[in-house]
C-alpha cells in the first residue's frame, strides 16, 4: 500500500477520514465484489449479493446501536439537507392523518436551536409550510452577543407544544461544536423529562455528525433519527434513517386531506415498502459503509467507541484549557456543551491561526480550518481518528503553547 | 491487477460496467486524491482540489455534448426518481410565475409514454398535483395487447397542449428497450416539429440510460435534460442535470402564489446558486464519473461513441434477426424503435432462456436477465462495453442459434 504511506491525518469535518484498512478493502471491491467478477460500483442493486450486503448493513447498525423492533432502519440519498425536508413532510402527513381537523395555524413544529444546522432545519420547515414553527429553545439567547451558538440551553429555557407534528433537535452541531451531553443527569443533556406526555413522541434527532460515535439515549422515544454517512460511517451519498413504524404513513392519503405533497423518493413508506431499494441506491458508499460498520463491530462496537471518543475529546479539551490559561487559545463553546466530535477554538494573536495551521500541515495533519461561517480552528475527531492520531495533535498543540510563551 | 483478470463481461442494465482503467485509477484515488494524502471519499467537498474537479467535470460534459451557454450543468443526488418529482415541482413553479392566473385544472403537464420509466414519471406528476397530466402519446395503444411498450408512437399520434408547464419524454426506456431515433427524418424520432410554437419550450428529457452514448439532438430546445450516472457515466449516486436558465426560478415566490412547495435540495435555484455544493455531494461517484468522462474525451468524445454504439447495436440486432428467422429468438421491440443501449428479446422454447443465460455465464458474460417486470433477455450495451465484448456475445448467440437447429 505505497499510496497509504503518504497519507496524512485528516481532521476534516466531513467528508472525513476513513480507516486505511477499509479503503484498501474497498479498492479491491471496486474491481471484484465478493468474487462475482463484477466491481461493487457496477453490480445490480437487485443482485442477491448486494441485497445480502444491504441486509447485513441493517443488522450491523441494529445490533450495535440496539435499535428496538418498533423501529425500521432505512437507507436513502440526499444527506441531512434532504432530511430537513423529508422529516417535515412525513411527520406533517402523520399529524394530518391523526388530526385532520386542525388548521395549519394549529399544527406546530417544535425546533430546538443549538447551532447552524438546527437553524437551517427550522428554516426549511418554515419554507415548506403546512404548520407553524415554534422555537422550543434557542441557545443564542444565552450568549453575550445574542447571536452565537455556544452552549446547550438550560433546561428551564425549553417550551414545547402539547401535541406538535414534530420536535426537532440536533445531537451534535458540526459547525459550532456544540453537543448534547448523554449523561441523563447533566444540565446539558436533552430534556427528555420535559417533553409532552400521553402522545407517541414525534421526536426527531439529526445525528449526522455523531452517529455511532457512542450509544443513542432513548432511541425508542424517537420518531426519526437520521444521519448522513460522511462523518463516522462512510463516504457521502448515503443517508441512514431509523424510523418508528407509526411514522411510516400513507402520505398520499394525507395529501388528499390537504397535507403538503411528498416527493415519492422522500416518502418513508416508499423506502420501507421497497427495502430501501425503490430506486437505485448509492451502491458504492453503501458498500464502504458496510466495511466500516463491520470493522466497528470487530473493534468492540459502541462501548469501544464511546470509551475511545471520550478519551480523545478529554485529551483535546484538557490541552485547549491549558492553552486558554496561557492566553494562546480561546475555546468557543461553554464547558459541558463541547462536542466530542468537533472541537472549535480560536488561536489568539496576529497571524497565529495561519501559523498553527501551517505548522500542523508540516507535521502531516490537515483540514483544521474552521467552517467558513465562523472561522477559527475546528478539530474533528470522528471514529476513524485514532487515539494515537489525537495524541499527535495534542503534542503539537502543547509545543505550540510552549513556543508562544 | 490480479483481480481484474477475473473480471467478467457485465451486460447489466445499471449499475453497470465501468472501464477497467477507470476502476484501477479510482482504487488509487481512494487512498490518495491528487497527492493530497487524503482519499477522494474523505476530502472536503469545499477543498480547492475537489471544487477544481467538479468544475472540470462540468466542462467535460459541456464540451463533449456541446451544451449551449443558455444552459447550466448541475449535479445532485437521488437519481431519475428524484427528478421525476423535481422537474414537476420546478417547472410547475416556473409556470405559476408565468401564469399566476391559471387554476390547477388549466395547468397542463404533457407526458409522452414510451415505456415503464416515462409511465412512472407521469404517475409521480399525478401524485404531486398542482396541474393536470395530459398523456400526449401512449405507445401502448400501438401494441396488439394494448398493454405492451414495443415502439415509438407514430408522429400523428401526438397531441400536445398549447402552453403546458412541461412536456416530458424519455429518450431510452431501459426496461422496455424502446428508444427514439436521433435521425430527424425518421418516423421514430421525437416530433420536435409538432411541439407548440411561440413559447420557450418546457421540454424535459430523461436521458438516464442513454446519456452521452451519442449526441443529444436540439439541446437548446430543452428546459431540462437529466440522467442518473449509473449507466454510461459512473457509479450510482450522481445525477446530472442540464437546465435552461429560465427554468431556474424562485420556487419560494411561486409557492407564495400557490405552487406546490419544493424541498430545498430539489430546487434548481438552490443547486445553481451554490455551484451544486449546497450540501455535501456524493463525492466518490463524482470522482469516478470525472475519470470516465476524461477517458471518453481521450477516446474521441461523442463522434467515437456514436459510431461505436451504432456498430455494437447493429451487430446485435442483425444477430437477433438471424435468430428470429430461425425461430430461436423473438425480439420484443418493433424495427426502428430498438434501443442501442438495451436490446430485449425472448429465447423461444422450454427452458431455452435459462440455457441461454447459463451458457453465457460459463463464457464469462453476466447480467443478461431481463427486468423482473417483463422477463426475457436484456443485453445492455453501455459505453463501457467494447465492440470486442459485443462480438463475443454475438459469437455466442450465433453458436446458440446453430445448436438450436
Amino acid at each position: 500500500m505505497s499510496d497509504g504511506d503518504k497519507r496524512v491525518i485528516n481532521f476534516g469535518a466531513g467528508p472525513s477520514a476513513l480507516p486505511d484498512s477499509v479503503l484498501a478493502e474497498a479498492a479491491k471491491g471496486l474491481l471484484n465484489f465478493k468474487g462475482t467478477g463484477i466491481g461493487i460500483a457496477e453490480i445490480s442493486h437487485r443482485s442477491k449479493e448486494f441485497v445480502g450486503f444491504i441486509n447485513e448493513l441493517e443488522s450491523l447498525i441494529r445490533t450495535q446501536l440496539d435499535v428496538p423492533p418498533t423501529h425500521k432502519i432505512l437507507f436513502t440519498q440526499g444527506g441531512g439537507t434532504g432530511q430537513f425536508s423529508a422529516v417535515v413532510l412525513n411527520l406533517l402527513a402523520r399529524h394530518r392523518l391523526l388530526h385532520p381537523e386542525l388548521s395549519d395555524d394549529q399544527r406546530h413544529l417544535d425546533y430546538v436551536l443549538t447551532g447552524s444546522w438546527s437553524k437551517k432545519a427550522a428554516d426549511e420547515a418554515r419554507r415548506l409550510g403546512g404548520g407553524q414553527v415554534n422555537i422550543a429553545a434557542d441557545a443564542r439567547t444565552h450568549s453575550e452577543s445574542g447571536k452565537a451558538f455556544q452552549q446547550i440551553p438550560a433546561h428551564d429555557a425549553y417550551k414545547f407544544s402539547s401535541d406538535p407534528a414534530l420536535i426537532y433537535y440536533c445531537d451534535n452541531e458540526t459547525v459550532d461544536g456544540v453537543q448534547f451531553s448523554h449523561e441523563g443527569s447533566s444540565p446539558t443533556s436533552f430534556p427528555f423529562h420535559l417533553l409532552p406526555k400521553n402522545i407517541l413522541l414525534p421526536l426527531v434527532a439529526d445525528y449526522s455528525s455523531s452517529f455511532m460515535s457512542r450509544p443513542i439515549p432513548r432511541i425508542a422515544d424517537h420518531a426519526v433519527i437520521y444521519a448522513g454517512a460522511q462523518k463516522n460511517i462512510g463516504p457521502a451519498g448515503l443517508t441512514i434513517l431509523i424510523v418508528r413504524q407509526d411514522c411510516i404513513v400513507d402520505v398520499d392519503a394525507a395529501a388528499k386531506l390537504g397535507a403538503v405533497p411528498v416527493p415519492i423518493s422522500m416518502s418513508y413508506k416508499t423506502l420501507d415498502d421497497n427495502n430501501s431499494l425503490h430506486n437505485t441506491p448509492s451502491v458504492l458508499p453503501i458498500y464502504i459503509a458496510g466495511l466500516v460498520l463491520q470493522r466497528m463491530k470487530d473493534l468492540g462496537g459502541m462501548p469501544y467507541y464511546e470509551d475511545t471518543n471520550r478519551k480523545k475529546a478529554q485529551k483535546l479539551y484538557a490541552t485547549l484549557k491549558e492553552g486558554e490559561e496561557k492566553g494562546v487559545f480561546r475555546g468557543k463553546v461553554k464547558e459541558g456543551s463541547g462536542s466530542w466530535m468537533n472541537v472549535v477554538f480560536d488561536v489568539l494573536g496576529d497571524g497565529a491561526e495561519a501559523r498553527f495551521i501551517s505548522g500542523a500541515e508540516q507535521e502531516g495533519m490537515k483540514s483544521l480550518k474552521g467552517h467558513r461561517s465562523v472561522g477559527g480552528i475546528r478539530v474533528s475527531l470522528y471514529n476513524a481518528i485514532t487515539e494515537e492520531q489525537t495524541d499527535k495533535l495534542v503534542a503539537y498543540m502543547k509545543k505550540f503553547i510552549a513556543e508562544a510563551q
